[in-house]
């Protein structure tokens, strides 16, 4: 045979998984996005169609709802280690289990402030919430049968500091024209995973949750706190925060279009538009500067693929 | 001429316009997207291309962007207004001016707990943001040279009940096989949009701003408080509660789809997925129930068309 | 009772029907997304949530597919009046019904030059399609128990003259920058609907393919064919093709962005980059023009809303 | 330090360069989105912030507008290689270039059929174009300053078998509850990247035009002409289906969704809905199976990542 077959994956992809779980009248819920890919023996189903190695797509969207219900969810990091664990030890064929997870967050809907709010409570409505925050957390779980690969991240939190940007110094070609800037607006979309060390060989897992709020925070104080000659230098001190501060994390790549602001030319009609008085910019969608970016822990290894966090 | 001319206008949509105003190192920023779209004496342009009453939709840009500066923005719909009137009343062909304005909110980056902020502060950097809440504010100002019309309003701010909704009681014919149901999930994207008073005449303007917060209040308080037996039960209380409330406010129009989240049959898999236990749901995107209705003080008149708050 | 119900309706919206026609080996597809609208009696399920009057939405998805086994698919326009008469005629309380259809078209995928189709047959796949072209074919069909309204439409039909387009002797305010240009690139995306004569009185229906057909083909052309000093104009012409070449066709409602091509300035780096010549432009996302006009048969009633076909 | 740098890269995303050709009264145009990824000696700017190595994405942004200019766009293919070469052999830092590129496809207007077109000619406008075909065109040009290695594809060719597609023989667990399909609908919205042999030394460059054309035929023709068992069977013999005829490729990577279109149930309502006798579909959005597989022409190496053509 002239050709052969490479790297093949297969599943059901964006189960929209929606949990609620009860404490009396009070609620919490989840609500996740998952993918499912598997691989392993399956070259019989490309070369002849034959299905004998296949659990259907369908199969494995029921076990993320049945797991839902079974097993719960308390992080995405977690239920994705459980569902690729089942999947791979439970089919011989399947040799590797590939799970991403989106997760949108929900806050509970503040009561009036006089009022008392349905169910009672402190303030708040117990089982009435509002979807908050731009940002998704994701999660990315690997498991082929001996070690686990867990990612953490997010995608879709836009940042901007209003000062504390420069931009100057740059190699300059036939093809420059860029005038150097002292005072810019820095604004970006954060996209970024994380690799934790943890791989599932009897050591205790981190706390998944606990891990992502400290992380999205260093996150959010690196980009504040970082005056900023580049982004690239901006990316660079967000990682070196996360890297720095929580152990467990290993590696981290970003991807950070820079949204740019571009102070508007308002010389033609008489008026000053000085970024030093508060100015006036023009947000422009396309084209933007993409900079992406891997920070490591000395020593450890580089895993996550370039185009992991891509937009 | 067998032909003739209906309602036209025209005018520069999407201008992205992001301000900043610094007092000292605590920066505040407003970012719109305004669509300006102007109507009046045109039956030249359409019928031999003479451009003679025509101001060109860059100069529209242009006014946006130095009324930035010139005037500031307080709030979308003050800001409307300073166009609305502008162009009605510096270029004589125009005769009508309709200003859509899009209002994205960015919160200040918390400073970590025990360190100084960038450029100190009670807990929050003073010149860093971050994207917050699903939502946009709306406006839409419009002026024909006599009186001013404004919509307040909001979209894509997305909703859920976990329980106290019920569907049941209804019509059934030969197509029909929903079954009834004491305790679903209820959720909904709501865009609404509503109708001042306040038209300009010497009046004082309402606090836009103000005004604004206290009906999305509103609309979340009521969504969280009404014990639902249908979505337009639901909806009708939301418009009931701002009616009631703001007085500055006359009619309300609403579009909200049902974001159905149906309960997964786990029976095949020896589960039970019963509502009362906390149940996992299925989140569909696509049909969905679409549930759109005005309400209106007694007496006002209902002037926001059908398919202004359509998806 | 401070407050009052204004307009309202409801219905299923978004039901993706695909209907499959045999004939013998060769099929054929029909591939819509259907939206129904039911108003009526309906304040109770409004006041109080009594649901009586309220047919569920699952209901009038489950009418959507039966018909399009029952009755089949001719056309959107054809299946819309089949719906909207079914649910006016069918229960008391609805006493309108609004469907609005997009339907997206498939072409068969060629068979090789040489090479003998998969069923056969002359130069093309018999039961094998690809989607073709950009544009999404819009109908909307209302019934209130006495006369229907017929709309036919498309939108995302986009088009580009890289010539014979000019734009100057405009208005010029303070706020203007703007050059003239003698030749510049005119690209928009159309959305047009357009009202039947047909009000379903005993008179034999317009065949509905057809004249979406040639309706189509008369805007592609006029687009081309019109010399334009302003895409008003081309609007314009667009409109009056249509009315003087279909009588079945009353009115026309437009909606169309200027797509801005900038012709970009490559002096700095040494280069001409004339019209002339054939030049380098940058195809901008926004801002953008926005044009919107209703052209009418003289006599014909205006009744296609502002909003119809905006973006 | 015990944070080191990973793999990064920065440049300019999404150009979108408009390209006119005017050959006397006939034009041709090109119509890309290019985006720019540079990488080399980068360690200064992502740690102290210096931008001395640094050629700002600017320039990218210029360079593509000005090559476009200066050497013509033939096919995205030698577009990218003369912009890759460019960055890479004209600064010292930047040792590696990666341009990405989408094109988007137009066709003439037709002229009516008895008239004369705008220009002249034969049956079409000859400066007049419609947007045409759902799919996108795609290329990845990457140079390290030895070797070129270009890979060409496609992404949202939306195709649609109406039958010959069965999926049965699949493995069950005790979380499968589907049904064996012996007449099925098989949709699909290919991603395909292929990699050519080419690298550049000296050795003539393949016509990439006709490439592209021959590729996308024969993926079309692949879909059409296989009996499937399974979607992976049919993405195999899509691949076989190039690497076979097509000498110059030797790798070819799918991201195929499963479009899923279910027959609908209508026993309810007393229809029969059997697919032998043209059935109706509910043509479902999420969750879909995902299908993703690599073709090789024996001996070649595997390069093409495993998420380049993801969603």
């Amino acid at each position: 045979m002239p050709t052969i077959l490479g790297q093949n994956q297969y599943g059901k992809a964006e189960n929209r998984v929606v949990k609620v779980i009860r404490d009396g009248d009070t609620h919490h819920i989840k609500d996740l996005n998952v993918s499912v890919a598997l691989s392993g023996d399956m070259d019989d189903v490309h070369y002849s169609g034959s299905n004998t190695h296949v659990l259907p797509t369908d199969t494995t969207k029921n076990t993320v709802f049945a797991f839902a219900k079974e097993y719960g969810i308390e992080s995405p990091e977690q239920f994705g280690i459980e569902l690729a664990r089942h999947f791979v030890n439970s089919q011989e064929p399947i040799g590797r289990a590939r799970i991403r997870i989106e997760e949108y967050s929900w806050q509970r809907i503040p009561a009036s402030a006089g009022g008392a709010a349905s169910g009672g409570g402190a303030g708040e409505h117990r089982h009435s919430f509002v979807r908050e925050g731009q940002e998704i957390r994701t999660a990315q779980v690997t498991f082929d049968g001996e070690s686990v690969e867990v990612l953490g991240g997010l995608k879709e939190l836009t940042v901007l500091n209003s000062t504390d940007s420069e931009f100057w110094g740059f190699l300059k070609d036939k093809y420059t024209t860029l005038r150097e800037d002292y005072d810019r607006i820095l604004a970006t979309e954060v996209a970024a995973a994380w690799r934790y060390q943890w791989a599932g060989e009897g050591v205790p897992e981190p706390d998944w949750n606990e891990s992502y709020a400290e992380a999205r925070g260093h996150l959010l104080r690196a980009f504040a706190e970082t005056y900023s000659l580049s982004l690239q230098q901006t990316l660079y001190q967000m990682g070196v925060r996360v890297i720095e501060n929580r152990p467990e994390i290993d590696e981290i790549r970003f991807s950070m279009p820079n949204k740019h602001h571009f102070r508007v030319d308002l010389e033609p009609f008489g008026l000053k538009n000085e970024a030093a008085d508060g100015a006036v910019y023009y947000a422009a969608d396309r084209p933007y500067g993409l900079i992406e970016g891997t920070v490591l822990r000395d020593g450890a290894e580089a895993r996550i693929p370039v185009d992991l966090t891509a937009p």
